[in-house]
């Protein structure tokens, strides 16, 4: 499918992939989407769980529908350090433990594609949403430079969950009108927090309005994200961000109520129509993971709902509705998007079909 | 209790209550709540779904906690119209029923104490919050003249749900402040929509991110009763509103995360102590329903939370949370509040005793 | 992939499909089920929900996951009337309309395979569990020819949802080892009331323990299932049989603990041996729909759970777990299956495969 | 109230209690059962969670609705060693701290009224259900002997929660009609494993069918529970049992089908007659937890269910519904109750109260 690939006996040779927190959730859900990916299989698996030196099988509880993938079942977990039997690394371990095992593994000689918080806001770290910010790739020319990771080795990190799929909604909006300030609400689901995550007396009829660092996160990575890469680094995007983050009794599928003031004025019908149809290089370049649509815009009156809409386009695609003028700010909508899989998995997945096609993995 | 009450044979006599939509669970909830009150006895029921005719026991099936009064069980459902055999009617009939039925009563010489959005944005009907804009019961004076109901009867009208848990946490912020704009998104429960309401299907792992009506009724209703009277009428207060609404998978209390921009500066220890330490006229006079204090001021970094913070003062006193300051607006918080006793009920029960301490009862 | 189909021009020519009761869940189950289905395409909908005369795209909220697929979006949902433009029907009409409405078709030359109760008990229709009881289809001869519907059409009944899940776990036990008596306590799910079903209010922290009519389904319709053909009716199995039934809180999944008595005597691991290696006609035959392992038998010690077991092979095997000895009866363990595929629009479907099979459709 | 009680400057004098586990949701639930008793203060607290030292206010999140008491707000949080500043204890300690720690206060001179299992099933320790086993208090005089704990303390267990419901609808039934099996599925509430307990990702649209030790226990507690004692230990009922437990998605309140085979003949209604009357020496004796009747039969087809009967006689009460004749078995019924009053805290406090009545406290 890929020109790229290396190719083998007229088969194309797949890129042997490390998940690091494979025990996880996310980790749980790296397997299962690599399951009959084309260009990666996984041949590596690390925990920092006290489940290392155990085959997976008996390893980890699996907690997604469906059986555990085969070709997993007998594979050693291993701690999260170098060398493991694999030509990169997808990395979901929890922050404290990341900050130091992604840098070992990137200077190991392993790239690491990293969901952890750790290293998303070093200045020479590509902060990916292979649709939105693929100019920040560059970075890695100077990371690379600097950090002399062996082999070229490097570090790239995706957003956390909820930015993810808010940053997907505002970027179009950005580069045509110009955002200045978002309002953001957020309804975010259980599988954000791991398992086994949040109790379940705390979630029955309940919802928690507090997420620990969640406001501060949206509000530095979106600036990043949408900001520009001038002289080697990313010089951060002048927009104003409040948020207020909720836990909701949803397994799956962060909502995010949201108000922008634009720059430039812009209509409703114009807002919807320019969602519809963003596309971006990860369409272009037909990239296995990438929705044919990153954006799909509902006209529902009361649509995106998560157990409708999260698997929009495998989990890959969000979903924008109810886009109106607002009285306070300029405009408003709801965007949804899958929060293990865009935000998370398929986030990194898609990050490493990206990187393929720049020829860096 | 109340010097005012009319008293026979040593004892205060009560006040005969009749209530219009009975058998849905806000009229279970006016029923229960009414069950000892020291001013009112309930002495007529009346429904519009066809159980009219039936004793109460089997017009409804009873849905809270806890068995049905005994002193309603054998009173006849009767139609919504007059004469009933009462002093005085609490409405919670759905509004296409409520708009003539209401209006029949208080001609027929009822006063009327409505629940229903019928009557709230007529210019002489006051929408009454007792601790917020209890002045506003002067615009009696001009329905009375005007209407020429039978026996000075009147309506009186409660603002919908969730905009009196929003304008309880604003009133005290406006008067000292000065309010100039506000962005509430709203996580509002099973419960406000009546039974059977929302099916399960829509409600389990999901939420629905649209209430028909509600963004409008916000936007109309907060800006009334926040205004002032003026020649008999009510001069709406000068503030921008946007809201968005969600239904979420709750039984009962309304959360919502608020953002005021402020004409005066405010700091978020000033606006703490504000609402903390906020009381008014329901407070001064001691009515049986009237919170100690109106508003809890929760300091813990997660609330306040529906199934723990609900039924606080016996859900007549509203949550606020997380006060902040804002990098969009001004300054944001949490607030929660009961929307079946504080925002349905308990609020026609309050204004009631309000009306009865003000002589118009 | 099936000899007896009709071939045009080198393709298998697909039997044309009338769906009745097109807009509720089941019937949006049975489009999702047919969309890429080799045997059978949907040329006909009609439902009796007041959507006549509208296409289907308007007629009904499409509740699954995913988009209502492209080639009915334009299709007219017509009266549950013949003639339709089908070559047979699906029905899951509700009962009361279904008594006339599948005779009526019948009567019309359209074989009808019925998920309603309606017809479920005469003594000539099939009560079809393809795995279990396809020697009920010779039924059919003497309905064919007593009844006399135009163009040897005929009807056949599926059983209601949680008693396919639990048929299909005590056949093989009831053929090895003869079952004297069962006594069952199900856990169902909400979709199995249909849309919209249970009210969120009833649903919510909590469970309702009444189906109306179940427990006398769950007993009749098993010992009819389990019963053998003699003289162009079945004698019923002499199974005494016990049943409590609950709606609980869960989307999709009726899950049932179990205990039997057998006539001979059986050991634990025999029995999951017996479960697990079970195979019959559908298998044999490779039907479309047929799964590969009917019943699937887990040796984790809390499974099956609803969510992460009854999309096993598609929503078409049910899972069974826990069998141990019991210290009343027997034998006991748990079961599971999709309701809404395994116990209707599925188990319709393999129904008609296997009629396909047998020269029927 | 109680004329033991000791008596000083003409006002009862209460018993100073001291709660082991006091920062678990059971020991909230203690806590708030005991704000307003009569007979008791909560003098001391005690827990092994690492919050030892610290004063109870910031030793745990308050989980219950409404506020924490004052009173307690400043107590420390000791170690579960003796010696505590109280006159006996109850003890919801984790078993495998249990089993040392109760054994310690006892030797200390603490009689200790215990929820956890540690001692449930020796032979010298009344498993007490007040109602139902009141004379097994009798073998306390051989345990003081035997035991020889200062100041004549003594261990008294408390059945566990589903077992207490159980048994308390038994107990009639085995009085007058002898039980010879029974066999129940259990439908349990999240609030039965503590906090956190269960994870939020399991239980949301979901069931889990199973709980560890829990049908072992129900087994061996129940034969205890209605066995007699001869010769200073409890001769064990021969009663046959079956037990499937699943933990389901609610907050409180266990629900239990149940069959029983009996070794009379008993007509329905008679069953009924005989629950709906049951009453016995807490009753007679007024004790301030007991319930006026213990167990409250409901006649409405889909009864009882846990959110609306959990609370009934504060919790104290449980309720029966759905009485009929059983196909397999006898009788069949469900029973539901609220596992942390009822099943727990208000458990341990009516054994108190009948310990105080009895002279043993």
């Amino acid at each position: 499918m890929d020109a790229d690939l290396p190719v083998e006996n007229g088969k194309a040779k797949k890129l042997r992939v490390g998940i690091l927190g494979a025990t996880d959730t996310v980790g749980q859900r790296f397997i299962r989407m690599l399951e009959r990916h084309p260009q990666f299989e996984v041949t590596a698996l690390a925990a920092c769980d006290g489940s290392q030196g155990e085959i997976y099988k008996n390893a980890c509880v699996w907690r997604l529908s469906g059986e555990m993938p085969e070709e997993v079942k007998s594979l050693f977990v291993e701690p999260p350090r170098p060398p493991l039997d694999c030509d990169f690394v997808f990395s979901s371990l929890p922050a404290v433990v990341a900050q130091e095992a992604e840098e070992m593994f990137a200077r190991a000689g392993y790239p690491v594609i990293s969901n952890s918080s750790a290293h998303r806001l070093e200045p020479d770290v590509p902060l990916l949403i292979p649709e939105v910010n693929h100019q920040h790739l560059q970075l890695l020319e100077s990371q690379i430079c600097q950090r002399r990771y062996r082999n070229d080795a490097f570090i790239v990190a995706n957003p956390s969950c909820s930015v993810i799929v808010r940053a997907l909604a505002l970027a179009p909006l950005h580069e045509r009108f110009g955002v200045a300030s978002v309002v953001v609400t957020t309804m975010q689901a259980l599988s954000g927090v791991g398992y086994p995550g949040m109790s379940s007396l705390d979630a029955i009829d309940n919802l928690v309005p507090f997420i620990d660092g969640e406001e501060q996160k949206i509000e530095r990575e979106t600036v990043k994200i949408l900001g520009s890469v001038e002289n080697h680094s990313v010089h951060s995007a002048q927009i104003l961000l409040s948020a207020q983050c909720n836990r909701v009794n949803i397994t799956d599928g962060h909502l995010l109520a949201v108000r922008v003031s634009l720059l430039r004025q812009a209509g409703v019908a114009e807002v919807g129509e320019l969602l519809a149809t963003f596309s971006s290089l990860p369409q272009e370049l037909r990239l296995y993971s990438a929705p044919k649509r990153p954006i799909i815009v509902r006209n529902e009156i009361d649509r995106p709902q998560p157990r409708l809409d999260r698997d929009a386009s495998g989990g890959m695609a969000i979903s924008v509705g109810r886009i109106a003028r607002d009285r306070v700010l300029d405009i408003r909508f709801l965007v949804l998007g899958h929060n293990t899989i865009r935000g998370r998995a398929g986030a990194a997945i898609l990050s490493a079909e990206m990187l393929i096609a720049n020829g860096y993995l």
